[in-house]
């Protein structure tokens, strides 16, 4: 039985944010149009794999390029195809208020967890305190727990020492996505909050050592492509087998950072494409892969593959 | 007769900023709902002064916490009350898709032209090639001209060398609204286009020195609050009083620093309250100006009022 | 043979970089006057202790606020009192000429390896090209093998991709030490060189996590105040026992982040006096621990003391 | 009266700072060896120019490259050649005591001022306090006036607000170089200081904006290949007549980039090569010039005579 089916009755969120998740790409069609379709076949797609669930509208879901109806529309949809596992949900938008109205609309359409992301233009203003006031606010209007999330690649915010320690006293506040890859930062974070705060990894390059240091999870790029990779090293921690998982995170590293500071959403939608889940087109700003992109996630995937199997 | 009244005849809407623009500012109430009626008053208030127009939904209009149906009102009522003179109205969202759709929504209301912002949150991604052809489709696009606006304070995207110097060869691209301050930069942009594309100040500290180096015009946060003497302080250098110019740039300073880079729109918002206009509160996650800040902008207003007088 | 490969025993120098090693403190005098008496002193604490030998002349050491005739000393001070250990010595200048000059001094008197910082002056020139023929050049011209050295916190410069992958080819370049605690470029140091080729932490609390990722040895700032909570960690993961390396360093993340990021050198030489070592003053213009620095070493070591005993 | 306030002919040397000056390079042979020969007839053929003196070891002067003998060499070869005019040296070390003996050398060799760096390896620790300190130290100890010197490009470390203008109060530090280009830096500096209190620019780009918000001086690298032009446009300045000095700003910035943010010192040698004086070769790791920058700098240099002639 998967770990993610026996725990519905019961087992908090935060209790089952013990594994691995894909932050679900959205994929368009040439003319940058939603494709449904794909989403949903690529949903289907992860059902046999060893993962807690799914995030979807993470800044792999290109969020921050759809509207609000297309968001609506990509929860309902991973909602149906995620029976009994756990669908996390992007909810940060720029105004704490917009925040709250969005994570109470797909908190209605069944997501369970809402992953809030650091508000960001007003970057000098975000103080600690600011911050704090915006999560808490979200977090007391929430119907269901959220899960704070730092990228400052994205947001250009150093996460804030002492901020998850505090706001991990709010009963609905159920953990952290971090994704600077910062070792040391996830540990500290790990030391300063309860056992039951979900500390995740968002950075596969550095899953393994993130895991040595506690990390509960991870929501990872790499997942979305190589899901069964991905879990196989996290299985492997958990059973103490430290060898296989330095083993397969050794052999995941080419692709984990080709998908992510390599060639970024544009290369993670070629390394599905090529390991046969369905990436489909960006949407502008964002640059379709190049042909070298392309032949570099594919020969990772085939290095991957090769040295797995 | 206002300059910016003998011009509706013909004179391009390029043609046309060369004056300054009050980046309005959004008024909300206390519990963060829109405050229509106050940003009306406030309309009214400019319309005596010597500006080139008003720019709405900017980045102290606090757009990205704005949804669109309160974008298009702001946008709607703003047309209403700036006749004969410039509508800019800042389009920009993190999408080109979106960024078009909003921006021919706001033509069809009667903005003169759009304000695009840099897209900016995938930023190892956005390239020159990746802003060349977001700003390209966008103004391809526009039944209005565009102005680019670069700010990289909120968008953590140092302005790509050459990027609008290519740009300006574009029939619908007039402009470039740079914030950072650096009128080096300033100096190159003008070098760099044809004397009929703007170039604008988006920084009031360095104004008068924007302007020796042949800025077209400004977009400053400090003339929301005090504008007379930024628009005394440009017509004085047109006048070639330099004298007089660097007088007001001096006396100017502590108001437009501390409305800025001391204390955000909450600091602006402060001292339009302190000047006679009506700055409301802002919208979380920025916090309220405090005790301390509100007596520093009134206390730099009244030195300006001094000083000037 | 190449002297630089084999040294005492037959087993290279980068072949016994497989320990921890302090990275001296220089104490001075309250006049700021060095204290040779001092150093000398805390030489004799290190002997007792499982170390791989000593680092003089690194950061930690304030390298760069000494003049040549007080490095020298130093030296020949830490060679009479490392007999049988690896005498490693920071001799990067910011010319490829001063550098040269002072490898071969430091090699005249003794020293198995120079430790070789990125020059960083010209930020913008240092480039790859230009790094990797500084490093060659004084590697060419060494007696001594070299050890790399990135530390971005002081340098200002993110080391290149694929550089030490590169010049690990060169006969006497044998490793690199790492200081920014981005356990992800450790692995992906360790996976681009070869076995040989040492690859060192530099940062203390991402020990644990390094050694996972297959970190070679640790020169590191609290092991100048807990070198045996330090040796015992890293002899920990050599046997596999990862619940006991992970144990340490949680117990060690306080004090580790408190004589670096939290304190630097002051701090450090605060925790030392206070572990029964020798810190002595720092020389200006660094700034002498306040009493609450002081307090808050002394508690993270008691803390230690209490987790470890 | 104290002899930092009155020289030569009763002018204080902060008085005398109302000029260009250039920041002389050290010219090396092929092999890396200075050539004081070469450095001699530089100075030379600046004798007949409108300058204020030259700087000596500043960032062009490659000074962090030198030691400590070829330091004394070339101040003693410009005392002897700078007659009548100011002479300012770099004497910014990294630790405080090692910055006053060097400045004492400096002075006994006849500097009438000193430039002190801001010292920077340790950037964190390097808050307002401890460079108040060191500053106030060097000053306290120096026999001649003391010049602030920042230059963020280099050192990593933005000017602390303030700091300035509580120094300007010490009787012996008599004016700050800024380098960033930062014009509103600089006029919140001149807002901040007394009149007597040097203002300097170190940016050609932003020279004659600098001009307009009262800065006292320029020490430019572009001064050293182009001497008469940059002379020329503080004149025009001085005089009122702005037209022209925004002339010869426009002229001079392609060149003025160039040998900056382009290309360096290595381009500013070539650049002098190819205007008649005297570059030579760079020191490592710094690389030589390339053929297209050579060709960029001396068409830089044509197009600046065919300009301004």
């Amino acid at each position: 039985m998967l770990p993610s089916k026996e725990t519905e009755a019961g087992l908090s969120v935060a209790g089952r944010v013990r594994a691995v998740f894909p932050p679900l790409v959205t994929p368009f069609r040439a003319d940058g149009a939603l494709d449904l379709g794909t989403f949903e076949a690529n949903l289907d797609l992860y059902t046999p794999h060893d993962l807690g669930g799914v995030l979807v509208l993470g800044s792999n879901g290109e969020a921050g390029s759809l509207d609000e109806g297309e968001k609506l529309a990509l929860v309902g949809i991973a909602r149906a195809h995620t029976q009994g596992r756990l669908l996390l949900v992007g909810t940060g938008l720029e105004s704490t208020r917009g925040t709250i109205a969005l994570t109470r609309k797909v908190a209605d359409l069944g997501a369970d967890a809402a992953l809030v992301l650091t508000p960001h233009y007003y970057k000098a203003r975000m103080t600690s305190e600011a911050l704090a006031r915006h999560f808490e606010a979200v977090a007391d209007a929430s119907p269901v727990p959220i899960l704070l999330y730092s990228v400052p690649a994205f947001t250009g915010i150093v996460w804030p020492a002492g901020l998850a320690e505090a706001l991990s006293a709010h009963p609905r506040i159920v953990g952290i996505k971090e994704s600077s890859g910062d070792v040391g930062l996830l540990a500290r974070l790990r030391a300063g909050t309860p056992p039951s705060f979900a500390v995740v990894s968002g950075s596969a390059p550095t899953f393994y050592p993130a895991l040595c240091v506690d990390a509960s999870a991870g929501i990872l790029a790499v997942a979305c492509c190589a899901p069964g990779v991905v879990a196989a090293l996290y299985r492997a921690h958990e059973a103490g087998d430290h060898g296989r998982a330095g083993d397969l995170q050794r052999a995941l590293m080419p692709l984990a950072v080709a998908v992510t500071a390599g060639h970024g959403v544009a290369g993670l939608k070629a390394a599905m494409d090529a390991a046969g889940f369905h990436g489909g087109h960006v949407r502008a700003p964002l640059l379709p892969a190049g042909e070298a992109a392309r032949r570099e996630v594919a020969s990772a995937l085939d290095n991957l593959r090769a040295t797995v199997a």
